[in-house]
């Protein structure tokens, strides 16, 4: 059996979305599946009373240039989606209606949301945008994704998802757990590597 | 002429204790010198509204567990100082006097301080105690330290350089800057021998 990695992120996240990019092949290097699991972060902002990063008086440019330079180090396109920041709970839910009935597929509608949003500076947060998406990158259809985004068991699962996240320590995104080890931080990509390398020290 | 690279931290700033072990010779790999510039990072906190790190709900237990693990990665002694966060205005007033006068000296005392409070765990808040590491490392003497801690023309010299870290938007220890290139955090060390190597990108 293989192993697996959590990752747990943000549709909002930009560093979400830089360690979107990487975090299946680095799993993969180590013999892991990435195991993804989409959270909405404002919960976990409640408990640290943290706020969103780009609002923050002088970390907040800081980070708006840290992240468009992490992204042209590592190849990515990037742009800031405006508005920014945006709400991410329909995307959460459509990833999760999917990644039940086949992981892979779920992964392929992740990565079309985060290009969507980082990648060319979109609007995903919408019901609509999540759904047009998922027609276009897995061929869903718009009414059923749209349907399904409005079911009460598929409402109840991200709520049940963020609980389990909040419950694990999940502050911020990414953030990664090599069994029970956790990364916080697309920075701490290449400790998550060491880790691998080294069975942790 | 040599050219420099600036080296903002706190004295009560774990990851810039890190940081120091290694910013000297990150910097002499690429032809630099690297100017240190304690500061006092609540200054900051007062206009972005973080709080001390390690005080923070979820996230300072996993700081507490990322400094130990990040020390242990690179070889370098830690324990958490008590109390903390602690007060590093004697640390601070005593590096700048003896800055001007002998860099180097000032670099081997603030070394020695960082190394009593985040190495064994020692409290360094106090003035005497300041000014009792100033002649275990330097052989200065405890009185004339004192005295210097004292000096109006001393603390003026410490907040001229708070405003002027500040000014230049340091929100955080460590904080490097290549030229006008700024880098956040003990994690961004690969990114600033990254950008020696290219030049930038």
């Amino acid at each position: 059996m293989t192993g697996h990695l959590e990752f747990y992120f943000d549709f909002s996240s930009p560093y979400g979305y830089l360690a979107a990019q990487r975090i299946d092949d680095l799993a993969a290097r180590h013999g892991r599946v990435a195991r993804w699991r989409p959270t909405l972060i404002g919960a976990a902002f409640k408990e640290t009373g943290a706020r969103p990063l780009l609002g923050q008086p002088m970390k907040g440019d800081y980070a708006a240039h840290d992240i468009a330079r992490t992204a042209r180090r590592i190849g990515v396109p990037f742009r800031l989606p405006r508005p920014f920041p945006f709400m991410s709970v329909a995307a959460a839910r459509a990833f999760y209606w999917r990644t039940d009935q086949d992981e892979a597929e779920a992964k392929t509608l992740a990565k079309a949301l985060y290009h969507a949003a980082f990648g060319e500076g979109g609007d995903i947060s919408s019901a609509q945008q999540v759904a047009e998406i998922s027609r276009e990158a897995c061929g869903l259809k718009v009414d059923e994704v749209l349907a399904a985004l409005n079911e009460p068991s598929i409402k109840s699962r991200l709520r049940a998802e963020v609980d389990a996240a909040l419950d694990r320590g999940v502050f911020g995104s990414p953030f990664i757990f090599i069994e029970d080890e956790p990364f916080w931080g697309f920075d701490r990509m290449p400790d998550i590597e060491a880790w691998f390398e080294t069975g942790g020290w």
